[in-house]
């Protein structure tokens, strides 16, 4: 089954070359000067804290990986497709390399996870360091080790998957790896939220409202655990969800190659995923080139700068693809439809987050009249946001569609290739993203080390980039995740489809409309275990800080180091404690559904979780955004400034907000795509064995 | 096309028996004694203050009647279905019968709405003059008073649905009549939802948290305006919901009898959903008799009881029918799975809203740690309430659908009459939910006019029944709709299919997904626009009391009366304003999905619509209703009671509440039949006329 296309070993080099480039930009990034002993010191605590999380999680991940790869490795030894009564054929072999392929999924997200928060726990001191200096050079160490998680995420993905197509040919074992880095995305992604959320709520409650002491105050025995919640939310986290959506837009499009074309295109359409996220790895590693600041400048416009050079330079790229190759048009079409409406609705998503919008100016406005009023306000413009990116999304889908089938060719596979082009750029995207929790860091760090007011001034420039540059990822990634689910919809049908069973999904069908009504049901579920955990966890974190302050004195006085230790490793056990029953119910739920009510209405289910999924990850993101910047817009000196009843009102907003967007909302994309990849994964499986 | 059907006669005379019965009961309810001047005073106010929004509500309807009439009258004259190149045929009387079919069912639910309305404000007075005596007489007035619209309003639905058929004998004339009455329902709904928070909430903030006077004070300007509001939205809001929904299920029933039978059986199954109706009509007649309250009684138990024996007689009436009359036994088990589920659901949606059960006890104890924790809390145990009435409509969907299959017979038809088994009982349903508002009115007015602490103690107790019998009732209607909207969303379908256009509405035709992604965005606009339009309106009316307050200073001394009325008038004013665009959005977003998409993408866009209103009604009314009863627990004592630190976090959640579950929650069940029956009614001429 060895697949001889001369793409593939290209698209090893590439993705060797990004990962060389990362692990280079690694060692860099290292060896920049980490400043005073005492910046070393601070720093040291939050790199423990991440390490120790790190542990936890991986330890967690081995656990289930080995799990769910003995399960995997049984069921599929089993040649279901052929399964009749009193012949039982048993192909081990099969289980075995997928079994495989879905760990090295996990092993490799897990590694690009590594790379970036080692990186990104180095990066802050060394950012903050030589905000000393100039802008620009801290700015240059931020975003150069953003680019690692970036650039080690794209290469690791693309080498994976060639890889698995190189040696077995077969784009059903890819899915085992995409399963593999999805599973892993859960975990990732749901417990950093927890964690970030759980440590960053108990450190405000108990220090700043309960005790009176400010944020980022070292007296406080939580602060760390919430900066440390700050990387293994937003990069680790962030990491594993786009690398999930990446991986899985490519198989699914690989997927839908098998299906839909035959004869000597076929294996052309398979590989065409690959090879267009190949050309989006040299696209990135340009666009990272160009992305600078001057003494002086503005780093935002130069993130959204690297961003727009690294779509045109992708844009072309695809372009000459196509026209040299002999591909069809409409792949290209729907490459691009994917690609502007990606960085579209990546922009909107600021519109409804950022200060400089009537959302954000008028959720302040407002907030003199009490929490309540900040609230409504604030959770109504989320309700409105999500309207352009849907309608977005449905451009998206029916552009790439009709103009696929306009040129000639499948318009669903056309859908699939709008979302490979929309992820394409991953590498770029990432790298922005990754920048902002780093200089965050950085300015927690020279608060926390009482660096002078010019570090402080300058890093505060720079977190309000990484704000802007994280609002833009997660109107992405929810889009492209968005994309993605329904390209992995249609794989499945025709996965289904390829064991003879021809699925309908009516909606005028009662089976299909139940699973619909339960998969609308399953978002909403997870998002309140998720946002519960939050709170309970909060619970437990503040006793034990309350604890510290009653039994050593010296914490608050300034004489004693509290144990950060021992909160981290809280917020950290609790968040993977709590992740049991969410995750078994992504990987459980789509398989019940499917054994007891079928495959129809499996397919209904996954419509179902797609579309609540979509809209509540898309309205808690940017409401959560949204109270935040009205928080720090009041904070700016509006409405009163710190301290009015305004600034009062808008806490509670941004409290209430903090759960919403780096909890719940943003873990909601990988759980549809979990949901989508366990259902394509078993579909042989559920076509053959179901009650209705 | 006169029928001849005499059941249609028996459904006459049983509407009329109703009216009748409802009549009485008014006439009853206004010779009891009305009590001491001051509070007949105070009962003026709000009466006056009603009867100044009605007037403004009616007088807009009436302008929507004649506009919608006009354009309907015109549309519906033109023989679309043979409309071919050259030859226009026309019609003029099937418009203009259309026409008159839209209006009769908006002023049918408007009559019942103002019989309702009048009864309570008049019953409110003497109700708390009645618990000088005892709580069985103060309960007996109420209840009777909440039975005047329960029962107008199931017999002004019967007298209107079948002297249509009977004059007529075309089912889709009787959409005409169920457009009119959602028409109605939307602008009563969404806009007494509208005006009764506005009220609230500016009487709250200028009141309790500028000045610090009581709520209910009558120096506060704002408070006749708030006690109006609980007659707007909870009486006339809500009568016009369920009679909408009622009248809407069975539509759907009698459209698809059309399409699903054929012959003899025909006519049967066509008139079937309004015998059902006539049927729990009786069975209402005898459970409202049944609701009696002994001395130390508990009210709350009497309604249950009542609403069990209505069920319980309807069963036992339908299961008569079906057995005598000769029907398949598969319309008796929809019948049963959807009174059932009604019943379960609204009982469960009581778990998640009562101070006796964990999610509100839960809310409470974290509420110490402020409004934060408060609000997430309770939005999480929100999105948990979804889950099982989710699971519920999907079991009744599935139960009715297989069961009537099962006994031979089209399983679609099955699921319509679960929708008008669910929705029979509605007279002892409606009873039960408007006494609610009375109750509430009855003790504000003893606290206005100072009558004395037995009063108010009683009562007291008449109002928490009330409250669990409004959270029962806002599961049914959600659920009742639920199912309603999947019926006529089958009856669309069969509507466009008998135009000869075969309608596939696959979840796995691009078309249809973005039509369905478009439907998914409407729902959380419809609600963002109302919730903000009563933040912007309460802003209004603030600067209204503060004028008030600075220009007559004798206001606040006592010895001044302020200007209710004016601040009655703004509410009503903004409320409608505000309405324009949603209630247009309604109106047109499906007109201009189907005619620029096609027919098939409005399918998807209805379900897309379906799905997530069904999930956000669901979510902001138990949310709504959650923290209401979490702040009630606070203030009976519990973590601090009243003033407490929890107290203060709770009443944020409350007021958060307020438009979460009387303006945007339960507004979602009409804005998607609505959308639904508009489709329906234009599925001929879109099913002809559409650019995909």
């Amino acid at each position: 089954m060895l697949t001889t296309e001369p793409w593939v070993f290209v698209a090893i080099l590439a993705g060797l070359v990004s990962v060389g480039v990362a692990v280079w930009l690694y060692v860099w990034v290292n060896r920049q000067d980490a400043g005073s002993e005492r910046a070393q010191e601070v720093a040291s605590w939050i790199r423990d804290g991440a390490q120790s999380y790190l542990k936890r999680l991986y330890s967690a991940l081995g656990l289930l990986a080995i799990i769910l790869g003995v399960v995997i490795a049984i069921v599929f030894s089993f040649d279901i497709e052929h399964l009749g009564l009193g012949t039982v054929s048993v192909d081990p072999g099969r289980g075995l390399t997928m079994a495989l392929a879905f760990i090295a999924g996990s092993l490799c997200s897990a590694l690009a996870g590594y790379m970036g928060m080692t990186v990104a726990v180095s990066a802050n001191v060394r950012a903050a360091h030589a905000a000393n200096h100039s802008i620009s050079r801290a700015f240059k160490v931020a975003f150069y080790a953003g680019s690692v998680m970036g650039l080690a995420m794209v290469g690791l993905a693309v080498i994976g998957m060639s890889t698995i197509y190189l040696l077995t040919g077969d784009p059903e074992i890819v899915l085992g790896f995409s399963f593999g880095a999805s599973a892993l995305a859960l975990l990732a992604k749901a417990g950093g939220g927890i964690y970030t959320k759980t440590a960053d709520i108990a450190a405000d409650l108990v220090g700043k409202v309960e005790i009176g002491i400010p944020e980022d105050d070292p007296r406080n025995p939580a602060v760390v655990a919430d900066n440390v919640g700050d990387n293994v939310g937003d990069v680790a986290g962030m990491g594993a969800d786009i690398f999930d959506s990446y991986v899985a837009s490519s198989v699914a499009a690989m997927l839908l190659g098998v299906s839909l074309f035959s004869g000597e295109l076929q294996g052309k359409y398979i590989l065409l995923p690959i090879i267009l996220c190949t050309l989006g790895i040299l696209a990135s590693l340009i666009g990272v080139r160009f992305v600078r600041v001057k003494e002086g400048g503005d780093p935002g416009r130069a993130l959204n700068q690297g961003t727009i050079i690294t779509c045109v330079i992708f844009a072309a790229l695809a372009t000459g693809l196509v026209l040299l190759g002999d591909y069809n048009l409409g792949v290209l079409w729907a490459t691009l439809a994917g690609l502007t409406t990606g960085v579209v609705i990546g922009f909107t998503s600021d519109y409804y987050t950022s200060s400089d919008f009537r959302p954000v100016i008028e959720t302040a406005r407002v907030s003199g009249s009490g929490a309540a009023i900040n609230i409504i306000t604030g959770f109504s413009y989320g309700l409105v946001s999500v309207v352009p990116s849907i309608v977005g999304i449905a451009a998206a889908t029916l552009l790439s569609y009709y103009l696929a089938e306009l040129a000639g060719i499948n318009g669903v596979y056309g859908v699939s290739i709008s979302a490979v082009g929309m992820l394409a750029v991953s590498g770029m995207i990432v790298s922005s993203d990754a920048y902002g929790p780093i200089v965050d860091n950085a300015r927690g760090i020279a608060e926390m080390a009482g660096m002078s007011q010019t570090v402080v001034d300058t890093t505060d420039v720079l977190d309000a980039a990484g704000n802007t540059a994280k609002a833009i990822t997660k109107g992405f990634a929810i889009s492209a995740a968005a994309l993605t689910v329904l390209a992995l919809f249609a794989a499945y049908a025709e996965v289904v489809g390829a064991r003879g069973v021809e699925l309908v999904i009516s909606l005028r069908n009662p089976i299909v409309i139940a699973g619909v009504l339960l998969g609308t049901a399953t978002p909403p579920l997870f998002s309140a275990i998720t946002m519960l955990a939050v709170t309970h966890n909060a619970f437990d974190m503040i006793a034990e800080v309350r604890r510290q302050f009653d039994e050593r004195p010296g914490i608050l006085a300034g004489t004693e180091l509290p144990d950060y230790a021992t909160c981290v490793s809280l917020a950290a056990q609790g968040a993977l404690t709590s992740l049991a029953v969410p995750a078994l119910m992504a990987i459980v739920l789509p398989l019940v559904v499917g054994i007891v009510l079928g495959p129809e209405a499996l397919g209904g289910f996954l419509g179902g979780s797609i579309f609540t999924g979509v809209v509540f990850a898309l309205l808690m993101s940017n409401a959560g955004g949204l109270w935040d910047n009205a928080k720090k817009f009041i904070e700016s000196g509006m409405h009163g400034g710190p301290g009015s009843e305004a600034h009062k009102a808008s806490v509670v907003g941004d409290t209430v907000g903090d759960p919403f967007k780096d909890t719940a909302g943003p873990s909601l994309n990988t759980l549809i795509t979990v949901m989508s990849l366990v259902s394509s994964l078993f579909a042989p499986i559920i076509a053959v064995f179901h009650l209705f």
